[in-house]
């Protein structure tokens, strides 16, 4: 089985961590491909930034997923995942929703913890898309500056784990979930220092890929991710254009 | 006052009716700028078009918001709209929720009435997206083809005046909203034959443009819509590189 | 074009500080009259003072409404906004409904603040009814005592500002409403002070009601707001009698 | 123990029907006083009748109050309940959420069966107020005239019936609310031919008023149901003034 | 008029209490039978818990209902009280449910107080459960342990009463229900003390009892609490058995 | 990995169905042990049943947990789970919870569609419960009867199929999930016959067993699903008995 993660945003070592944790939490045999955003921005953490990175997605499925059997959109709030879900045949999941719905399984109220207070606002208009706000006990933001993204899960470590703490003793948290693909891999370093299970984005995004591709969805022909009547598009890649314009 | 309406479509015919449109709406000495996107498709009608068609927002606005007071987002689901209210210094609104909102004033149920299946789903995430859902009667879309999306309101107008006679006695609709911009200017002559007010997008959408650039709010400097740090951006226009990386 | 502000508290200081401030926000060539209640109390903050206001409401739109293009309930939760709807040919809005949905174009979340604790759960009310209780940061209600409700603006304006501060830091608005016609036109003195933008409710109404007005909304004569089957009252005022009575 | 149904409309057959089965409905010793509106319409059907109904609430409430334990707003969407429940000292229930809540202990989803279309909008905004419309199955309203307000339970029974049975078999109902008090009494005789608990208005709120006044709650001074500051007021009669303006 | 309270718990002493509380509720002549479960835990406080208790309840009442009007499943968050409506043929409510909807008769937002934390998610889904959670201001558990849940309401008085102050001054509770029927009887003596009415979960709901047996409501045929389809059924007492294998 | 599917009913044939089914879909090495209800009813289809059901599941897990990584409640609408998650060391999920979690990753709205009218209520609570009502496009029931519960898939699959395509045409369901354990294996069968993905229970529940317990959550030490004090109990079996009581 391969796995397509596609990273909308530009920082190569953020694809590389992510790829690594991935590889670590599938099955033996599955075979996990990463991407990274030919342009756009090295982090995504607004809604304008969402935008341009939601283009980047699909430009990087058209690409890679030929040969893929599930695809996985690698930033935490999703960008773009629905139209790739209509303009693919093969599944694609947010990292984000595969997170939220994996920690709807280990208990009632979950929180996302996560190390910018920039991205609050568009992280909570993902969990209303997904319908979950019900399910939310607090978005928290760790505040303070780092250095740089890719020792940010190092330099901000305790804070993080302060803010967990703080979403199970305040906001009544079940579950916590490590939001942001800068962050992949910590959960596990961190388990034996927060009272509740943490769900760590990657690797729960790469589990539910493979639930996904071993399920054998059928690509829908009716509903409202049948792909589009194919239709002229200009200014994309060759290859998105085909996938905007096939039959 | 100068009001700029960005299409992210590329067909250019509909671009010209939303500007007649608006200058019909709009008080006397108010500016309409209409301009079409360079690329993408001719007319958005799912959530993979609807990706496209944000990122031409954004490059519509940085190439002709400067000297206008307020913006619209001229196509019905408001793609970009989010993060175009974050990166510009004037006010930006999205065609469905001025419609939206105008219709909340006019009663308690609003429908949306539109010529094209594909877009009822999309449609149904704008209402979500704008928590409005609860003030929503239905969406009723209708079926059939037409020949040119420049003559759809002509070829459809008996069938729409149906669906908008059913919104009312169906689904208790008070009010129903045309959805589109190719449908804009035909609430008006519609008005006999439905009997309850009908609401515009285009027209709406000027006359809300005029009331936001009036009251002359300031750009938010907190919040979720303050504007988001400077960042490097590459693969966007010199003018929307500009817009990410200004202090 | 003429307006009609139907005050329905007793307080003809308030109405004509709406009076002035409305006409400072509409377009050059609108009328603004502005009346006030006859009876009832000086200035509404409970439901049950705001029962005595709706039937203000109406009677004062019984008196005045001939000859106006649209009329605007001109207490800030709206007292009487939906019968009047029902009864008047010309479209009616609240000062709470045109302030809540204009600050929802300019934002995601809105706050908010007044001067009266005692206004809160009926401000709140008021939100629930419009179905907006998900754009809702909060309400805040500045503590302490006022000498008089013709300049509370000015002695409350530092706890003013410092609500609206909070509402921002502690509570994620993005936008602030203030509440309550006694302080019209504060928001202009303010908005240098408070970092998002600020919505006068009498401004935000008084262009809401030239949109519509505009728009020229036919009369429902189906869906809920449809003029009510003709009936007997008594113990009304012979405008109003007559409102009812009418075929 | 003594109970006050405040009817709010002005038609006595209706007061003298509510009397007749209130008292069938109540403990042995419990007193049933039913008052009629002096003033207003004979049978509040629409927003704008409700706003001179509630009024009319207060006012028969201020009048005959004194002395009694327990009040009944008597008309199925509650005028004014809302602010008689702050003056008053004594509990204040409606009819409409005396069924409703009655309702929810007999099943999971009531519908609302009245025999008038122009009060499904009133009722769907009572349910709503209430918090309930997570549990209405429908509000389904008989169509057809009536010759007379005090027969028109015989005359439309078997139209009543088909509507009670469409909304357990079509609208998945478990039991059913008769609305408005023309209706009441009429739950006995329609029991046997409708497969699911019927609830009649009148019955449940003497029933729920005798409730309350055996649970001798007290009156509230904190809260949103504390009494208002004593205010002046105008244009209403003595004991509503005396009800205002008390300490 | 014959009332079973069903006690899902083994605590003889709290169904003693249970019983001198109901019995002091009711009307003269209404007779109170209370019964204790023979298996389960001494007092039910989680999710785990409830399930054992769920069962209990339906024991107790395959027992004990013959001859009896209603019953009440006389443990707060109302194990098992949905199963309990389709089997019996007399109404059945729950505790909390007939605690909550009497404290919406007597105002908007109520909080529900009570003595360990390990409740709160129980009692959460409660609220949830029955639709009410638009009602609900908060749920207030008192820290700190105590001797013995027979004497906890009198050693943890103070607390509660802070509890209680706490709910209307900061969460904007209307009304208070203390929960849990260890509770019962206490909410008399803190009337003086908490500034809003107190709803005593026993004394609601053996009131409450007294309406449904009063109302006379159809066993329903229809809907989802019609008696379930026979089946043969092993490893519950005769009684039971009787009950669900019954045409 | 051992998985341990708990069947509350007491139909061993649906059992094997369940093992043959989730064999089937998981991975390589991946042990399936399934057990059967030792009590109860041959299938759970409406509250009074689940609540004997949920004591089964209970029962189950305390006998046959140890030593497994993760354990199924394998019965449609979860009876138990939420008492079985904190009762237990291993996480748990239900059936139902991980067939629409995985739904939602397929598509925007679920339906589920099953062979039993009387399950919808039921099965409609289990939406609610999981928050995911606003996901839920519909449940559709096939009516009419089936000889034997071991052959129900067969017997109604032309109707089942029929229900499935009306799901998607008229309730506009993305995605199309077959309840109930005794319809486990058919989706596989039917995915010709339908045009959107469809989930198969058993199947979707068995790989989100795998990635729960790839995932190697903690135990929750705090929080609502930490594990219940100790308490003491009877009449449950020595195995359970420790389960509640062990520290």
């Amino acid at each position: 089985m391969k796995i397509l993660f596609a990273n909308p945003n530009t920082t190569v070592a953020v694809t590389d961590r992510i790829a690594a944790v991935a590889r670590a939490a599938v099955s033996p045999g599955t075979e996990i491909i990463a991407v990274t955003a030919r342009h756009g921005v090295p982090y995504i953490a607004t809604r304008a930034e969402a935008v341009i990175g939601a283009a980047q997605t699909l430009d990087l499925l058209a690409d890679h997923a030929t040969g893929c059997d599930v695809a996985v959109v690698a930033a935490f709030a999703d960008p773009g995942v629905g139209g790739a879900r209509e303009l693919l045949s093969i599944p694609v999941i947010g990292m984000a929703e595969a997170a939220m719905l994996t920690a709807c399984m280990l208990g009632r109220r979950f929180s996302i913890v996560t190390f910018a207070t920039a991205m609050e606002p568009w992280y909570r208009e993902c969990v209303d898309y997904n319908g979950l706000s019900g399910r939310l006990a607090s978005i928290r933001c760790v505040t303070g500056t780092f250095r740089d993204i890719n020792t940010v899960q190092e330099e901000m470590r305790d804070a993080l784990i302060d803010a967990c703490r703080q979403a199970v003793e305040q906001d009544e948290a079940d579950v916590v979930i490590l939001g942001g693909a800068p962050l992949a891999g910590l959960a596990g370093k961190m388990a034996d220092r927060v009272p509740v299970p943490l769900v760590d984005g990657v690797a729960a995004a790469a589990r539910q890929a493979e639930v996904l591709a071993s399920l054998h969805p059928r690509k829908a022909t009716a509903g409202s991710f049948r792909r589009p009547d194919p239709k002229p598009i200009t200014g994309v890649s060759a290859a998105l254009k085909q996938l905007f314009s096939r039959q």
